[in-house]
């Protein structure tokens, strides 16, 4: 169940439809159209479990014999139709044979949709903070990357913020696209869990002052005006503190911050190597300093 | 500097040398003599400086003008000459052209070694914990991976176990080959810088058991029998204590650790969900955990 006519497939990869929503995996038809492309079974439960307003039409692979190829994909469609008269209820779901789905994306196992992505990605400015809180009273934390440019980093830090309890993650100046297929893959369905804006450097610097927030940098180095402190003499200054705002910036996977962005920032926070390591890469500093605030801001508010 | 003369520089990207270095990029070429290749400069430099013993031949690309194409690869080239008795002195430099050099790695960024692998991965049974402390009275940390397939997975998290100074990487049971070039490339260095060993489980749980430590699983589920202690509380506990040895052993990319292996642990940590993730990845997992006892660990000796 469902079982779809056999006439009711799509089975024409070359449709015009078809085609239009493989052209989703390129930024620019996600651009012109307002559109992006959600593949497999996880990432697109979750767009339909947390943001159904957004999701417009559902890809569902049909096998020889008219089953829905993925014991997924077929859960996936019975919340859509038992939504009678909710958000779900909107969304128009097509069969499509297997040589359809592949045309659509490689990896979709089975299932896809296409969303609108008006009003997904926000802009920093303007946006209150008491709306990222979510009615709680714990202090705020901003994850904030700075030209993060691999789809598979990306992807990875949204998760992680979401999975530390971040309150929002903002892509600043010229990152990767997060509507990208493979950023969300990466993502885990993460995308649909918490806020993604975008913003300037200038923009996030002004949105935390103008909330008696702080922004501090993730850097190693430091410059000649400001020297890094280290993370865990950070987590043992906060013990005493109720701070309610703050934004930790990470840097581009491959050059870090630049020092004038460095010199504008509230602070800058290292973490120690203990080992012979010379660095750690984007994703584990985002793991190690997100998790860390987050356990200890939950120790303290226990 | 070095300028070799041209007739020394290897041209022939079909010779019988340079068909069996570039076969090391397969296990079996590996397992088979004895031999594993390190690729581009900072792998190439890390293991010319702290494992010059293994080191045999290092491959130098020459431009078209006679000169060494990278001048990070001229300066590790520099070193092995000003080395002149020491185990430096035995490695072989040869320079190769352009076309030998795509021949023997399109990842060589200028510069390659082949090394010996005997003793380099070893085994945990019959290691004497005191050789991995060197030195050292603090209490060792050993990071020990199940079934780990991934080669960036493993490569991310030997460096995450150096960063956070680990005295040990365990790869146990049926592991991907740490000596497989994607691993080594991810490691950045860090396979030189920290003991690499295998193990089964029950050699794992053994020795730990030998030398009065305890083995934690990483898995945020547990079993009937053992319900995981959160991270938090496991740093909270950590405060009084002054354990010597602990390995923690985190499970499979994909299906994490068998409920068997569970049963067998002293005890399971989880790491807390904050947010609406549903779970972390292995590399995420690995950096949160690794980091936060180390972290905690260096603040109380302190």
């Amino acid at each position: 169940m469902p079982m779809p006519l056999t006439k009711g497939i799509l089975d024409n990869p070359n449709a015009e439809r078809i085609r239009r929503v493989a052209e989703l995996a390129k930024s620019k038809a996600r651009r012109k159209t307002g559109r992006f492309l959600i593949e497999a079974p996880q990432a697109v439960r979750e767009a339909i479990d947390l943001r159904p307003e957004i999701v417009q039409d559902l890809y569902i692979e049909i096998d020889e014999d008219g089953n829905t190829a993925s014991a997924r994909a077929a859960e996936i469609a019975s919340t859509v139709f038992s939504d009678k008269s909710g958000d779900r209820s909107r969304i128009y779901v097509h069969y499509v044979t297997e040589r359809v789905m592949s045309a659509i994306s490689g990896d979709a196992q089975g299932i896809a949709a296409v969303a609108s992505s008006e009003g997904l990605i926000g802009r920093l400015s303007g946006t209150d903070p008491r709306a990222l809180a979510a009615g709680s009273d714990a202090p705020l934390t901003i994850a904030a990357f700075w030209q993060v440019r691999d789809p598979g980093n990306a992807g990875t830090v949204i998760r992680t913020a979401d999975a530390a309890g971040a309150s929002a993650v903002v892509f600043v100046d010229d990152c990767v696209d997060p509507l990208s297929p493979k950023v969300i893959r990466s993502t885990a369905g993460s995308l649909f869990h918490i806020p993604v804006l975008r913003a300037s450097v200038s923009e996030l610097l002004a949105w935390n002052g103008d909330h008696d927030g702080e922004v501090l940098a993730a850097d190693v180095r430091g410059t000649d005006e400001l020297t890094p402190v280290p993370l865990p003499q950070l987590l043992a200054a906060d013990a005493g503190k109720t701070n309610t705002l703050r934004s930790i910036l990470f840097g581009n996977e491959a050059r870090g911050l630049d020092e004038a962005i460095l010199e504008d920032c509230d602070g800058i926070v290292s973490i120690p190597i203990y080992g012979k390591a010379e660095s750690l890469n984007l994703a584990t500093s985002a793991a190690v300093l997100l998790y860390s605030l987050a356990m200890s801001s939950h120790m303290r508010t226990m």
